[in-house]
């Protein structure tokens, strides 16, 4: 694939199908812990208002041909293909100062947040092309006017401008939902570990499974990119609330309304709880978290924590917890077995975090280290960018700005005392926006008061404690499932959050019209729309069923000895079944009422087509309401209609949710729900 | 309340919980069809700074005390009350130019939006402070580790932007979500009408029913008021894009990552099917709503009908059809009933419109009207700005931008004719980004393609033909449970939605933790959570119900003959259930198995407590899953758990959602649900 043992090599850039070099030399860039120049970086001359418009043009339509399925799918061989290939992004990763554990976080975290979203797809969003959300909205009394919102995704160019820190998960989490929604993406990786972005960019290419134009990478500066975007286009950016700042600003951004998703660095807080005093599993689970958090990727982290906010009775001890911790997390070379953390990504990084501690030095006293003296067990800290841990103490943290708005992006936070649970939380929210922040506690009540607190100001909430000890995925993980990105200082974004995130590079748009256009455009039918009912829907497969297939049942009576044996058969003597008096006390019922799993249960005894065909299983009932009671005598009958078909990739069968819709003699609507069957592609099955 | 009739009033804003005036005398404000002055407005010297932080203070916390149903509820209370006053809306109504039918989707429109939010609140949402949003996510295979998204109000003011054409509408389509999330709002309406938003504003005061705090009115400049906005803030805007463009640039809003909504004016479209010849109902139906919306408000709407787009051999009937029906609508003083349409908003607008007009010429020529004449029903057309509907027509659409891009806020068109449906859709999407854009056609065909092609480009699509002929809402009329808002041009914004808009007032929130931890914070039971079994819960009333209060049934095996018997006696035999040789051909069983609904019912048999007690009625199920097949012999056994209790305001009784998981003897899960009940607030049942 490519030779991480080679001499500089110069950085390309993929753009309108082809690798290219800008037009000069190219700018160094050194080995983090060495300072050796492991590769050549431009992009002068390169014309990315073409690459654009490639994107646009060969990319957006090459993947819009495939359902959303058919794109996760290839997501899945992509990520599938990375874990086989993944050693050389390891070997290429230790030239950014991290050490094999950061590492891990990056590249198995990256493919492994590629493999989710490729998952979650098609287990929770149709195999369509449009995805139709929400229920459909009644707009009419009659029925003849209805609307749905549906889904499409954007024409335009996912343009993805990362940060050095994560070079691999920084890219992979931003192009698996884009992907699926089906826009093109376009690359732009930080100069200073753009490396190794291109080295995976280099191993997708080469599986050849995506469509042309998909993927493409810009290896240099950005130069007049944004000049180009349009309103079909979206922009995400991580990285520094400054950059971030002058980016969301860009004329074209503003004019164009173009999405803009910022997610930039913030002072995030982990919260010792007022219960969690030294001898319990909480603080240790605490400073064991905020040593991790500091020495992780040597304090790189957009999530790591900066401030640590403790009950002024724990102080002391939480220092002295720490600096314990902290005195061992000697760095050195990042393939050094003996090295507890790696570099700083550049010696120029390494100087402004000095800068940056010079200045929280006003508010805070060092209590852990020495900016300027740099001990490691291995490599040599004038040509690597090593730092040692350092840990400050701010004394008066209700009234210090410093603190809570100066970001020293290394191994660098600031310890600080609450007196009670309410300065806890003023603390915290003193950040004025963080991506994440922890509390460790056992008690529940000041988990609550603390979260809530604290909720508005962040994106996501870690509790630590005891009962996740051996579980927790940590404060400084953002997982897929789950949202990133916070408010005010974080950038105000929101990425990931599972297929929320596949959202962000969809459009929204409501469609009205009669239940016939609203189910040809959906694809999906709806109540209004045209029937079949040709032959029993139970014995189409899913070659021959389309929706609005349906059948309307004989009526069957429900009879006091109905109920009063399904009663004794089931065990279910619910008083409203048996005994009128209590019944008619009921606000609900007039009288004895028949049991609500009864009337699903006769209605699938006259729906069904009982011999051996096409319908596989029936798997669930979704969205099951009682609407009318059933009283003795009422006769029932069932309405059932093939609403939406989803065929599954790599397999004989679909799943098929028929509407099925319950009156009684006066043409009331007893009970209305939803069947979830397994249906035969073809019928009979290929063995 | 206050006198209509009464000479120039001093227009006041409410700030600060007091009625304020400017410390100028105040800018004139003219009626629109006379040209006197009906008012004086200016908000020199008000401070507000300390209005956001008044907002901020008292407003928010005040909010956030009540529930999302008792919010809903105090709106329902204030629209019913605006319902009394409504009559003095529409006599001020005739100052903006509008016609009664003008006012009628202004004032009634704008009442029933806010009625809407607030039913829709109490019937979708929970009766909580915190919105719990999603499944919860598992973080951890042992089940220890868990997250859930929550939704918390804001802490800042949601400020609102308006437009000078629906002053009622227009405020309360956005304070009704904004309230109902917690978040206290300040609405800036547009000079030009702002005497009819201030009356509105002072009718929901007189109420006295929202807290203090929760609802301020600047009347006047909006002066520095953006310079104070902070990321706990959110601003909407509805107006030019020109200057929504100049507020979304605003350093305060750049810089703190404020939310920004903005719903700008744009070039919507409306297009005739290839099916809809001059005979078709659906021509009909397309030439009415054309010269409807040209005419509505006079055209002054930012969903109204810019660009009339045909086929070009109906070209020329459309044209004179719509001659025909504009050369009627004959303006004049908007109380006369026999005034067709009312008058633009100024003079000044009206200059604005003949120049737009001036440049749209330059592409298209005029085919009906001439802008420098006005002719009258009614009202002086020196002093009134009344202007009679301009229609043009466009030869080369493909080739021509003016038409696409300059918009003429008034009763103003163009045709454009297309050769087939693709240039239909190209020709609606030159637009750049639309609020809205509607279909005539009665092929479902057409419309899937013609509706897809939109869609990426629009917020809405209205698709209209004979079957929604008398039940439609118009191309015009945004929805409260529909989106508001397009890409583009049209300013990216997304409004209403249904409870999607009142999200956009909420920050979300992924909380991690412990399931304890997590019931905890959300107030949800979740599967690991603590939970108590001392009674049964069913004998429980909402005065003594807790989240985690459990059963755990005895187990009851499921035989050969209960599934024959349970075949029999619901009539549903089913091969799985009946014919071991179909059953283990099929990919899912490896022989007969129970009926899933035979396995919900022994559940309720195993789980109900029988006797009367403060458990009412079970009114449905969801999410069921039948996860693992049950063969004869099985034995099954229930655990049910209260997840959720959801007390109703103004009744005596509230929703318990209950987790039932229906295990096998080896422990494996064969069935989830929630099952849905409604349960007393005490029990014995008060009278």
């Amino acid at each position: 694939m490519f030779d991480v043992s080679a001499a500089p090599r110069r950085l390309e850039s993929y753009l309108e199908g082809a690798w290219r070099a800008g037009e000069s030399e190219g700018r160094d860039i050194a080995h983090a812990a060495t300072g050796e120049t492991v590769a050549r970086i431009g992009a002068e001359g390169l014309d990315l208002a073409a690459a654009l418009d490639w994107g646009r043009r060969v990319g957006g339509p090459g993947l819009r041909r495939h359902t959303i399925h058919e794109r996760a799918l290839m997501l899945k061989a992509v990520g599938l293909k990375l874990m086989e290939v993944k050693e050389a992004f390891y070997q290429e990763n230790f030239r950014t100062g991290a050490t094999r554990k950061d590492g891990f976080v990056d590249i198995d975290g990256g493919i492994g947040t590629l493999l989710t979203f490729a998952s979650r797809a098609r287990r929770e969003w149709p195999n369509a092309r449009v995805l139709p959300e929400g229920p459909v909205e009644q707009l009419s009394k009659d029925g003849s006017f209805v609307a749905r919102h549906v889904l499409s995704p954007m024409e335009g160019v996912a343009i993805h401008i990362n940060a050095f820190n994560f070079p691999v998960w920084g890219m992979l989490e931003k192009i698996a939902p884009s992907l699926i929604a089906g826009m093109p993406c376009l690359v732009k990786p930080a100069s200073q570990t753009a490396y190794l972005t291109e080295s995976v960019v280099r191993a997708i290419l080469e599986t050849g499974i995506l469509p042309d134009g998909a993927l493409q990478l810009l290896s240099g500066s950005a130069g007049d990119l944004l000049d180009h975007v349009t309103p079909q286009d979206v922009v995400t950016f991580t990285g520094s609330a400054n950059t971030g700042l002058k980016l969301r600003a860009h004329p074209a951004i503003l004019s164009n309304s173009v999405r803009f998703t910022m997610e930039a660095d913030s002072l995030n807080a982990a919260v010792l709880g007022p219960d969690a005093g030294p001898d319990s599993p909480e603080f240790d689970l605490f400073v064991r978290e905020v040593a991790r958090e500091m020495t992780a990727k040597a304090g790189q982290k957009c999530t790591a924590i900066r401030r640590v906010i403790v009950p002024a009775a724990q102080e002391n001890a939480v220092i002295d917890a720490l600096a314990a911790r902290l005195g061992k997390a000697i760095p050195g070379l990042p393939d050094d077995a003996d090295a507890r953390m790696g570099a700083l990504v550049s010696l120029g990084d390494r100087e402004t975090v000095r800068e940056q501690v010079a200045k929280l030095s006003a508010e805070a006293e060092i209590v852990v280290g020495d900016p300027s003296r740099v001990q490691t067990v291995s490599g040599d800290p004038d040509t690597g960018a090593f730092l040692n841990p350092v840990l400050l103490r701010c004394a008066d943290p209700m009234r210090a700005r410093a603190v809570h708005e100066v970001e020293a992006f290394g191994p660098v936070a600031t310890v600080m005392a609450y007196a009670d649970t309410d300065e806890a939380v003023t603390l915290a929210r003193m950040g004025k926006g963080s991506l994440v922040s922890s509390l460790f506690t056992n008690d529940a009540e000041v988990a609550r008061e603390v979260v809530l607190g604290m909720a508005t100001w962040h994106g996501r909430v870690m509790i630590g404690n005891r009962g996740s000890a051996k579980s927790s995925t940590g404060h400084g993980s953002p997982l897929a499932p789950l949202i990133h990105g916070g408010p005010g200082r974080a950038g105000g974004g929101e990425e990931m959050g599972g297929m929320r995130g596949v959202k962000h590079f969809m459009q929204r748009t409501a469609v009205q019209g009669t239940p016939e256009m609203i189910a040809a455009v959906t694809g999906e039918w709806v109540d209004g729309a045209p029937v079949r009912d040709d032959v029993h829907p139970f014995r189409k497969s899913l070659a021959e069923l389309r929706i609005g297939d349906q059948v309307l049942t004989d009526a069957r009576e429900v009879s006091q000895e109905d109920v009063e044996h399904f009663a004794e058969f089931t065990g279910d003597t619910f008083y409203a079944h048996m005994d009128s008096d209590a019944a008619k006390a009921n606000p609900f019922f007039e009288d004895r009422v028949a049991h609500g799993y009864l009337i699903a249960s006769f209605a699938a005894g006259l729906f069904v087509s009982p011999e051996p065909g096409p319908v596989l299983a029936n798997y669930g009932v979704d969205n099951l309401r009682f609407v009318t009671p059933v009283y003795f005598g009422d006769s029932l009958r069932v309405r059932l209609t093939c609403k939406a078909i989803n065929p599954r990739e790599n397999a004989d069968h679909g799943e098929v949710r028929w509407d099925a819709r319950v009156t009684n003699q006066k043409d009331e609507i007893v009970a209305e729900y939803d069947v979830l069957t397994m249906v035969a592609k073809t019928w009979p099955l290929k063995d």
